[in-house]
């Protein structure tokens, strides 16, 4: 009986070199995919990040809500047009944007952050001139209010967490007129990052993270190998834009940049504890 | 020319008194009805606000929102069922006033303070444990997921108002289990303030104020007088639950409540601005 | 009657913008003439002052008092010397000097604000060591006790003005030996306002301001035009000194310079809370 | 040569327990007398008081003028009225007392501190609100503006010395509709050392301090003595008003309070730094 | 793979509740006996304190060194005398104590944490004024320098460890003439935890906990079942001090106590993060 | 009688330049030789150093303590080898150095400082990571464990000296593996006073202070004058390295440097309070 007492306490010791490192710095966790949808992951995932908060680190969580917008959306009869294959966000749709984003599964993310033992305060890019975009281009073709972010005003991320909050955020933003606009969660993440100085950025996905052409888990890329690959097309679908985007990250200061396997329970935890992680690391 | 700008000048001055009285302290003010609707008044109720925060008051924005919520249930086809001459808040009703409150409503409030030259930040009553509730108890109905204040934890509006942010609420609460409850928004404005030991609390309402039995405003009432006349059946339909608001925050500790004609322009600015003001002001 | 009252909130959030700009910025003024004379102008002044420091931008008053000065050397029976054209500080006439400015006018500025609503607390460039000066070289004759302003330790206004008081300052300075010295108080007014890093820096004036060959009034000059203005001779008289002022506090920092028309009611508010003001603005 | 400096060092540390005594604590001392006059003396309480606040001391000088006035209103030709043989202080004489005061004499100490290589700053009891007075009433007599004071603000002084500063305050009060009175200095001494919660009340006197019968120093005196002293009517002529003051700031909680021979050199600094002093010590 | 570091991401997640609870609390250790002689023992103990200090719990070490202190005046050839049965510390065998608590243990336990990854601050009863005491009574023998604690200053201990460092404090005190005495650890730990409101006081033994009389370890004691235990003679030994010094610990404020087992490998942080802990928890 | 404490109170005065030079200034003092041993300079030195902090100064203490080192070893008969001329620290002897340093010589100190009226707190270099050290090679031959100084850290010093409290260092640093090592307390004190950014560093010696050809004191050095006299042999023997130890401390940016008679009473109060002080000035 003791001697299981002990095993776990040499378990808890294991973790005392992460806990000095991460104490006091900032990481942004993009919340998102099967995380936020099984009950199990979403429970370890709440834990996770209480336990964090709990040990000195600051977590500052960003998500996204694709299938629930579309979902909801179906329920209203809103009608989708797409170009070049993307779905175009008119305002129609951005109202149940916000409506989803905002009013359901930040409030969601909130109360499992909490019922987790934590004190979550949710926002939206917005709040406090957060998020400041200007409506997205792509290539050629007008997607409507989807906005690509130009500015991040860290005071109100700040103004929370250093009473004692975790910040769940939500990816929408204005333009200069003061208009909403849907921004991907990805992005908003790495410069929400960026503008805080964070030391980490996990971006939580429902594949292993990159693979190389065998299909292995590559655990480490340098900034340079991941753009080479990028260049080559070795990186593929999906994993470009995220790959890209902790690439900007990387660029804009962020310390590591992280693709993690979201699917694996407490994936945050292992990123932040272990030196393997669960997942691929991206590195200067 | 010179001297229409001297008249201005006399103008200000005249607000002088006004604003050293109101310096640093809690303004919490009830959002809704017409003045939520309404574009000209929409304008003026952020202006006002934005002025307020500028000179140094600290304005907490309340606001309700239940024509939105109707409108959405019937959207989404969702049925309502009566208790006792009351809609019954089912999961999936709530889940719509998530949607709405949080995610319309608080969007747009924050959009219109924003605008309006201020920095707002949206929260719910769940946002770090801000509204904690209890499921009421109406005659013996079950009403479903309505909940009833039973605490108050003003950290999470001190944080984003000490911040210089203008702070606006949605009236949601969570129960013991973390469960979303809706709350009546006079209710959840009254506790606030009451929490906050607020100067004055406001409720906007789409009436002159409390009137007496010819039909005439009554201007000024004392806890007293108004515990007489809810007695005596003399305050009648929608005041009523008003009038015992008020009455509440007052026995809670805040100084000074109006019940205050939110249909007319810049009406917040005259209720802190003027003597009279523009409704019924009910005091010890 | 709600009419008028809506008017009037209406010329309040005309004032917006200006508070905005103005929030927790320091404007020196140079009170004198006849803003310090005339009963109504006095009162009027008074309460500017005290809403400005209301509603949080940092007033500092410098005064003169030339007329004062003298007619008490007079009652005193103190005989005056002139070198070309000026009057010598001797060492009586600094007696007086410092007996009229700092016992006299300082006192009724400051009763004047407290009297409006305000907090002032008076200072003499030699507190603190506030102002230091040198003997003034006028063009080879010796002036006596007339200072140049060479170092000003903003310490003493600033120990003043954070804790909430609105610093009234009579221009007299201590040389090298501590000795004191008459100071002209523009000269007084710009040398704080550089080292205060003030936004804005006052003139009150008994003329419109600048006035162009017509003598119609010039609402702004630039840097450059001013001083071509001051070197072709287009500006004259007693003016001259004024724009002097003005462009030596431009070149120190002084982010704008106005000469205004101090018998226009409300002079400063205007000057502060309308675009065109009643004076002329220099700027860089 | 080694051995003079050994002998001044013992001298230093001779004083260690004094400053561990009174570091940190305000000391309030009513300066006049000869030691406002000779010139040895008045470098002599210079070096006194910067020595003081240098080592952590926080000293409050408030000083009187009586001579100064008198003189002035002698050059200026102001009759003098008497009552009760007391000096009436009309208008007249009011405009005189604020000059000199504020203006000559609070000017004079300004700069002997200053030169004394300390950083003053004058104030006067209208400065901030700091001494609020009601016009005294003398057995039934009217003086004028004789006032007496009935609140003391500590704040303006207090601003002034925590910011580094020693306050000089000139005896001049305010009543409730801002006019200005003229105030005993010993009286505003105390009331000023009680609104401090000062550790000490030194007045500074022409005399060796109480005398008893026999013409001898009396050392040291308690409340009681003193007051069975007043009422036998040993204590006499001008020693009755500094022996009240005393009385009435011990009664307010200032620790000790001390009527000391401004005549002897560095009197200050042996009253604060020697067990005897140069007076007598009234306690509780 | 993964597998397993799920299951370490689960032992650190069970201990959450125990980080919440402890967070920013002081725990004051007694350290001694085996745990501070066995190697493996020791390393255990220096990273479980570590790991308490890492996630924001303030723990405070209390060492004793009877075993060095005996050791070192056999060394020596100092010979002991006894009173009683106790040895009598004199001023050859106090001089010892100073030397080996001060000198070896001490510094011994410091570079112990720090080579565990802390920074610890070596502190004695005397620095700073930490420890008063009085010479002991001891049944009317004269045992010489063995103080008891009169008073506790937790200012050396405070400012130690606000500044992020870990105190370790040996168990030596000063009298009211400065002369050092020797003080019983346990009771030291006792009167510093008092002194410092801590949360918890942990005295690490030799032994399993309080036996009862079957000889097995009791889990929990309340207040008055360990007076009567104590009373009933029914625990005895080396125990009696032992409990006697959790019982005024309680008595005094502190909020739990524990007799621990030091034998086990991370005892401590057991203590800290199990229900049960290794050893006997006194409550009130 | 009172001319005497006029004359006590001049000398008083005449310290006032030097006690608002050195305010808020740190002195490092290097404290051994006689003012260690004898009992009267003992004394003076401890009232000299509370002096220091009691008017603002803030002095650091480092100490040795060869002669009691080598008293216990020859008491624990510990044998001695050297290697060319010097006394090789194996770990024996290291671990007499650290009872004596840390647990008999840092302890009379702090007692004597807190006898003197101080509060003083013993550090050693390994607390809190404050000397780090690496084995010092001399001239080929291994000394044992003795350490030249690598890094200070000013942390802990500054923990202490910040909370009011004068740091007293024994001068033992830890290496990078953490074992503990001998320092020249001279070469402490020089890299403490540089970490630190002091305004001065004196060395207690048992001589005058540099002599020159003629066994003159020299008053006054500048660095290349020194380092003139060090290449030509002037300087000789004792004096070689503390004359190198000042001039490394003025490379490093200390203002001043002092080679002090330690023999003198008040030496460290002289130093301080007069321009010749008793010794040898080193400057720039």
């Amino acid at each position: 009986m003791v001697q299981v007492l002990i095993d776990k306490a040499k378990i808890l010791i294991e973790a005392l070199p992460y806990i000095q490192r991460f104490r006091d710095k900032t990481v942004v966790i993009k919340y998102g995919g099967n995380a936020m949808v099984d009950e199990e992951l979403r429970a370890s995932f709440a834990v996770d990040v209480v336990l964090l908060e709990t040990i000195g680190v600051k977590p500052i969580i960003v998500h996204g809500g694709g299938p629930q917008i579309g979902e909801t959306l179906e329920r209203l009869q809103i009608p989708t047009r797409f170009e070049r294959g993307l779905r175009v966000t008119d305002d129609a749709t951005m109202e149940v944007v916000e409506m989803v984003l905002g009013g359901t599964v930040n409030r969601e993310i909130v109360n499992l952050v909490n019922r987790g033992g934590g004190r979550a305060i949710g926002l939206t890019g917005n709040d406090g001139g957060l998020l400041r975009v200007r409506r997205r281009d792509h290539e050629g073709a007008d997607l409507g209010r989807v906005g690509e972010v130009v500015a991040v005003d860290p005071d109100p991320i700040r103004a929370v967490a250093d009473a004692g909050f975790i910040p769940v955020v939500a990816p929408i933003g204005a333009d200069s007129e003061g208009l909403a606009h849907n921004v991907n969660a990805d992005e908003a993440a790495g410069a929400i990052a960026e503008a805080l100085g964070a030391e980490k950025l996990m971006l939580l996905t429902d594949v292993e993270g990159v693979l190389d052409t065998q299909g292995t888990l590559v655990r480490q890329l340098t900034e340079s190998e991941a753009a080479k690959q990028l260049a080559e097309g070795t990186i593929q679908g999906g994993m470009i834009p995220k790959v890209e985007c902790c690439l900007a990250a990387l660029h804009g200061g962020v310390g590591r940049t992280h693709i993690v396997d979201g699917r694996v329970l407490h994936a945050v935890l292992l990123e932040i504890f272990t030196d393997g992680g669960v997942g691929t690391l991206l590195t200067r």
